[in-house]
């Protein structure tokens, strides 16, 4: 992002490209406004801007670059250059559509494939043609997806993770019954829980659900189990049809760990929402609203979770605005992706995370309701306590 | 790595654990041994350290673990703390083996996937158990195979990159032929060839394929084509064998984009040799070495692409001596890896570029070949002698 304020998001539309698509008929826009901070010399910029729109459509010197509709229309384009600090420079590349096969992954790789490697160069944006983004659909379920599976209606959800990672599928299930009795909306798997020994995907996945479903039995509840799909797409589509026989409706996915074609091809063969996982995506490299916010919606993400300011990690609570807004504002006619603020948050923080976030939130909260230890039950329902009052 | 040179990985035999293993059988080692370089002040450093340990094993904190075993065998433990610089040190966590569950994506998910988003933390470095590294197997060719499949004995071998992408398939068949008939060993797709409509897989595939057969069988030559596989893993799988039954026998693959665990599964699943792109692998975050040497080594791929020192890239020398240690040099059996520098090279830096790497190596030289244009031809045969003269 530019400035790490919500809305610094150029709208695409504006400056989408007046639709030289080679025959793929369903996208009119040509160009992608990516936008790169480079650290730069002034009297270098403009070499440097050159050099990466080379480096991210054609990979050569334009001197070898022979054919007049190759140059015309794919190889990338230098747009503005605006200062953007006392050695950063803000530098538009319009990347051709075409180049990217309408393919979440080879989009990644034009994006900042090659670039990625030079580290002076940080990915802040990126702007799409209104086809585009509908090309890859976004995300099937979204907020109101996930509200629905869940019945909670007009207020922020809560959701919590099982763990520690290590303890066996019983002592899992313990916990996500406690998890569910007090109410709480999303159980997910602790993000380190994969197909480990210690308890099995398809073992913890029937205990867990089962716990959850015998729990929501009693109170009347609608609690929902997210195992972690893991491994390569094969695999993890072996685990979701696993997974659906037990009862399960909604799945957590780390896709920078995965490969974000595994979560734009899940999104679609899934017939249940998506939460995405920023594990591996790094802090520095790719603005975390492009990554978390704008890219995985368009991959099909239904929920996003992110290092809320104030906890574990370094985000500020600006960039944490950012990503809830590229995640849940207009955009395209796409779902809306539920922003979920976490890393290290507590009960005492609630009322603030509610203010700041609104309702259309998720709140995760796990180690501190763990660590109540004996009093996890207790500290659970102080949890949803806290959030149904917080918009009260 | 520690110090950027050859040899800076620690063996990993010296420091494996007792064998701790919970049932996994095969596997003895029970620790795996991660180094991270963090930006801290000397009086919060061993916090800093205990909650890196936290964050890549139980994601909790202790007073949340309750259970003997796994604070025994499961939580990561804090080892060496060593000053790394005027604000830096380097820690090693030694993390359970059983929490990766023995898969590629969840190793990279238990090496880095949380710590990522702190961006004063970098993997440096990680020594893995010898039945660990086993049980993944590592390149199913490596070098001799991929010698093998050239016919390429004694010297470093060549590659080239079909660009620019825009083209369509039979201009880049044309291109293709005029490299295999100067000899070149491995003919690769650039990396930014996916399915896009100006070249589909299928048809650029059948093309280049046909091309480098024809001049292979006019000149005795043993070229190979090397096209990129793109997508998820269904779809790379359903592209190998679009390709093998077009006669190809290697394949590009960039793992950071496809996801580490599709490398791992094609590695096992594809008869043919696998050569790793660096594409979105950043600069800083995991030490190159670390990440394109050895990990890509371990998940199985044959051949891996760095950017040398001196190109387009701001890779060092010594960063560069590293990759190509970490690709090559004896690892726990495992077959080695074919080093590849790349990334702005000249015929003109052939002779320096062997005399560092020497014969185990294969020279990737592409945009510059191309903008020789109409004399393309000759500068391949350029390239091919002097690549054949440099080490005689």
């Amino acid at each position: 992002m530019s400035t790490g304020a919500p809305g610094s998001f150029a709208d695409p539309s504006t400056h989408a490209g007046p639709g030289r698509g080679i025959g793929t008929g369903a996208v009119a826009g040509h160009w992608i406004d990516a936008v790169y901070r480079v650290r730069a010399a002034a009297a270098g910029i403009g070499a440097r801007a050159q050099a990466i729109a080379l480096e991210q459509s054609v990979e050569a010197p334009l001197a070898a670059v022979r054919d007049e509709r190759v140059l015309r229309d794919v190889v990338a384009q230098v747009g503005d250059i605006v200062p953007a600090g006392p050695r950063d420079f803000d530098v538009t590349i319009r990347i051709a559509v075409e180049t990217t096969g309408f393919e979440a992954g080879q989009l990644l790789n034009m994006l900042f494939g090659n670039t990625s490697l030079h580290d002076d160069v940080t990915l802040v944006d990126a702007a799409f043609p209104e086809e585009f983004a509908l090309a890859f659909g976004g995300p099937a379920f979204g907020i109101a997806g996930i509200r629905a599976l869940t019945g909670a209606a007009g207020r922020p959800l809560t959701c919590s993770a099982l763990k520690p990672l290590g303890l066996p599928a019983r002592e899992l299930a313990g916990i996500a019954r406690t998890l569910a009795l007090a109410g709480i909306d999303v159980i997910k798997d602790d993000h380190g829980l994969a197909d480990q020994a210690s308890a099995p995907f398809g073992e913890r996945v029937r205990e867990v659900q089962r716990a959850v479903d015998e729990a929501n039995d009693s109170t009347g509840g609608h609690s929902v189990y997210a195992p972690s799909l893991s491994g390569h797409f094969g695999r993890m589509r072996e685990q979701a049809a696993i997974a659906e026989d037990c009862g399960v409706r909604i799945f957590l996915v780390a896709p920078m760990i995965a490969g974000v074609a595994a979560l734009a091809a899940l999104s679609r063969e899934v017939n249940a929402p998506i939460i995405a996982h920023p594990a591996l995506a790094g802090a520095a490299r790719i603005a975390p609203p492009l990554l978390l916010g704008r890219l995985f919606r368009m991959f099909g993400a239904d929920a996003t979770i992110f290092p809320n300011a104030g906890g574990r990690f370094g985000y500020s609570s600006d960039a944490c605005d950012a990503i809830a807004a590229a995640a849940r504002e207009p955009w395209h006619g796409l779902a809306p992706t539920l922003p979920v603020p976490a890393g290290g948050m507590s009960v005492e923080r609630v009322p603030e995370i509610c203010a700041q976030f609104g309702a259309d939130t998720m709140l995760l909260i796990g180690g501190s309701l763990l660590a109540a230890r004996e009093r996890l039950a207790e500290r659970c329902r102080d949890f949803v306590t806290a959030v149904h009052r917080g918009t009260r």
